[in-house]
């Protein structure tokens, strides 16, 4: 992405000079990110605490319904009161206090290569694309269904851009039957992708699959695999207060194996929770700390990430609303609930928008930046969503990728020593001239900005000429050249063969339907 | 605005509920705001006092050429070495500090009533629709050189949003010629707004007519009138390095009679300024620095705001962006250098995208997002900007203003107390249930959360059988109602009789032309 801009850049300027110059590539790295900003509060440490207790008391005293037997014999064996009957696990805050101290702060997510293996902390930036989605929409196909195609076209984007750190749930690929779409979602992101593959937690089978798939693709052992997590999941708690089935048995399989679980139960203030942005904080805190309760029971150490979303509900018609100021105040204190735990964490961007026009690209700004400055580790649905996550769109994909380049260039440092302050240049140039050409400038002009993905600067005048072409249409013509690009990533073919012959195998033995 | 929106929540939920209640209204004060956010900072403090010392090294070096002999003699007068051939000033370093020692650290900015003055100072927080455009643009009339009507339409827009504090300088009048223009916007700012009006600093003669006006509209003695600002002027000096007569003459003018200039350089980087943010920055210093000591030396205590406007350009084109990383930075930096003179300043938004799509969105929360995180006093150009300033739009003026009461929104505390913690609304909800219409949600359904300007958060069948609206069409149907509502500011007859009769009078005497 940088470098193609770049020689785009440098190609013209080439022809303004009328002369051959070595080639200067801007290269701002956008992979391993630091947060440059100090978390925002929102509010006081004894009210965080307060929070924090009152979530452990709903776990004491409520209870949380955990419909997976396992799980409830994994926590009444830890000294939990469990209620057969009505599946009811009431935690001490015993369990969740030792949990919280077992759960690492800081872990490895292995990528395919050295480039693509993050380190997962608190301070540390990641970002994912818009997914889980049933529908995908772009300008020309309109809004359908997700099919294979949908899926890898969005792995293909993901793979191309930088700032994608890990490829997300994307969009459901509804062609494929869901006993068997496992196995094409995990090839399509072991061979698109160098990058952190997503698993679905849809039982057990669907797992174990998708880590041999994994394992044998990287050329891992059994060991290998457990020492460090390659790939992650996404539990969500039903809120309120239900860890169901294939999630709770999601979580014990991921940490069995040494594999990572974001843990994100999803509490709508106003619907699934309660309407303040604190009442829904406590639920959401608890539900979180019960589920990373289990996977620390489980084994202890394995790879955790405190999730939220958290966001408001119109209330007069029960639509989720994402990008709101209430959707901000609750990623800012899940910020301060995940350092009050130590612990790396999740929040998400996002929009109700049906398209991508004005309220969507605000809402998804509100959303990334309650992410950027509430310190998250890994931003969820931080491009293309729309319709509170019923659709991922093609063109939104490519305009948040700007904002969230945008975000990357943030987090490298504003230079200020002598030569950027640069006393001899301001001596350059006299009163009333212009730097166009004055030496600092001759020096920087290939590197020193951002070069824009999708953004058109040109003035109204040559914009007419060129069109009127919106930043959807210009968005439409980028993606469309990324799902066309042939991408290598080098594999040995006896992996791909392998994978082929794994799905082969494991369809025609009934491959594996969720019910567990 | 809010009162509108909460009607309607309420009437609906009645609808729903089918029994009366007494009015509810969510009432949350977007006209007096302080910044939530610690001013983030891009460098250390050493490298602000080297900015600093080299802007100081400019004006003492290399100097700053001042157009206006009157400017030139003040200079002189205080100390500082004029060279009247070049017309180049050279001011010594103990002029600038003398200046911000005596320029005001917080003053009042009256408007017509107590509701609409203004309290400057740093962690305060004011907004400005974008202004200073030659054109006007909405979907029904198209692009089109502003007019008087025009004009108007942007006034009672800003009447109307207590989201905006001041009148910007708005569009331009063009069917008005320029030496009768000041006598219609100063009367349509004071008949048809509340808020502190704009001067534009265009020669003596306009900048005594509108202090006349107002002074005259407002009741005011020619002392009470000097004792407290009741208008400002925006001075942008011409980068680099030159203070041309309409401004340096509006400094003076305004100094001597109290009222408030906002000092702003406009530093493209890599055009009229250096490519780097430091030098660019350090440029712009030394620039709002001398403007501030021309103000202070005229009339030590002379209200004033320290100003920055830094973007960049595109360097293959020369086009101005905004809303760039780079914009970003300059904004922090300038923040930071605010705060080292410890004076309230002017930041800015905008967006160099030519129609209100995708990227004028991203561009325009980059930009105020900057103004937050550098803990600006007053965002200038914070709604409707296109084009870099070219042409203001009135649909982007309204999707801005949601942006900006969102923002307004976040200066209000998050609450976490007992009641918002709510472990009483947790017992009261069995798992799997929802809070729709638990005591907590019932108590707070019509005011817990925003609620939208223009946002439409229907599902995707409701919003597709109501027509497919796009933010940019329902903000038209929200502009065109606000400037076709009657405003009624229960004025005096007597003061727009004399208004009138002022107005024909200095128009019988040729007006006033620019040229001093």
């Amino acid at each position: 992405m940088q470098e193609m801009t770049n020689k785009r850049g440098r190609r013209s300027r080439n022809r303004r000079s009328g002369k051959a110059s070595p080639a200067i590539v801007r290269n701002v790295d956008y992979r391993r990110l630091r947060n440059p900003f100090q978390p925002v509060t929102a509010i006081s440490t004894d009210e965080v605490e307060d929070i924090h207790n009152t979530a452990l008391r709903v776990l004491e005293e409520l209870g949380i319904k955990v419909l997976l037997p396992e799980a409830r014999e994994i926590f009444k064996t830890a000294g939990a009161k469990v209620d057969e009957t009505e599946e009811m696990v009431f935690i001490n805050r015993e369990i969740i206090e030792a949990a919280v101290a077992s759960a690492p702060k800081s872990f490895v997510l292995k990528g395919a290569n050295e480039i693509s293996t993050l380190a997962i902390e608190l301070g540390n930036l990641t970002f994912q694309p818009g997914g889980g989605t049933p529908n995908i929409t772009d300008l020309e196909r309109g809004r359908r269904p997700g099919t294979l195609e949908s899926y890898h076209e969005m792995v293909r984007l993901t793979q191309h851009f930088d700032i994608f750190h890990m490829v997300g749930p994307s969009v459901e690929p509804q062609d494929i039957p869901v006993h068997l779409r496992h196995y094409e979602t995990t090839k399509a992101q072991l061979t698109l992708t160098e990058k952190i593959p997503f698993v679905f937690s849809r039982g057990k089978q669907q797992v174990m699959d998708s880590f041999e798939m994994i394992r044998e693709f990287r050329g891992l052992s059994e060991n290998d695999f457990q020492a460090d997590p390659y790939c992650y999941t996404i539990i969500n708690s039903n809120s309120p207060r239900i860890l169901d089935q294939p999630m709770a048995q999601g979580l014990i399989d991921f940490a069995r194996q040494g594999q990572m679980a974001i843990l994100t139960p999803f509490t709508l203030m106003g619907a699934m929770a309660p309407i303040t942005v604190a009442g829904a904080m406590t639920l959401s805190h608890a539900e979180a700390c019960a589920g990373i309760a289990l996977t620390q029971l489980v084994q202890s150490g394995a790879p955790i990430m405190y999730g939220t979303f958290t966001s408001n509900v119109d209330m007069k018609s029960g639509s989720p609303a994402f990008g709101t100021p209430e959707h901000f105040r609750a990623s800012i204190v899940a910020g301060q609930l995940a350092r009050h735990l130590n612990l790396p964490w999740r929040c998400a961007g996002g929009s109700a928008a049906n398209i991508n026009d004005a309220q969507a690209a605000h809402e998804s700004q509100m959303g990334i930046w309650s992410c950027m400055l509430s310190g998250a580790t890994t931003v969820v649905h931080s491009a293309g969503w729309l319709e509170g996550g019923l659709t991922v769109s093609l063109e939104k994909l490519v305009t948040d990728v700007e904002m969230l380049q945008m975000m990357a260039e943030l987090c490298h440092p504003t230079k200020a020593g002598s030569s950027e302050i640069g006393f001899d240049a301001l001596s350059e140039v006299q009163p009333g001239g212009h730097f166009f050409s004055a030496g600092q400038t001759m020096e920087r002009y290939q590197t020193e900005f951002y070069q824009p993905l999708v953004a058109d600067w040109s003035n109204f005048g040559n914009w007419t000429e060129n069109g009127l072409v919106d930043a959807n249409s210009r968005a439409t013509e980028i993606w469309k050249k990324i799902v066309s690009n042939e991408i290598n990533l080098n594999h040995d073919p006896e992996r791909i063969k392998y994978l082929d012959e794994f799905i082969h195998r494991r369809t025609q033995e009934g491959g594996a339907p969720i019910d567990i």
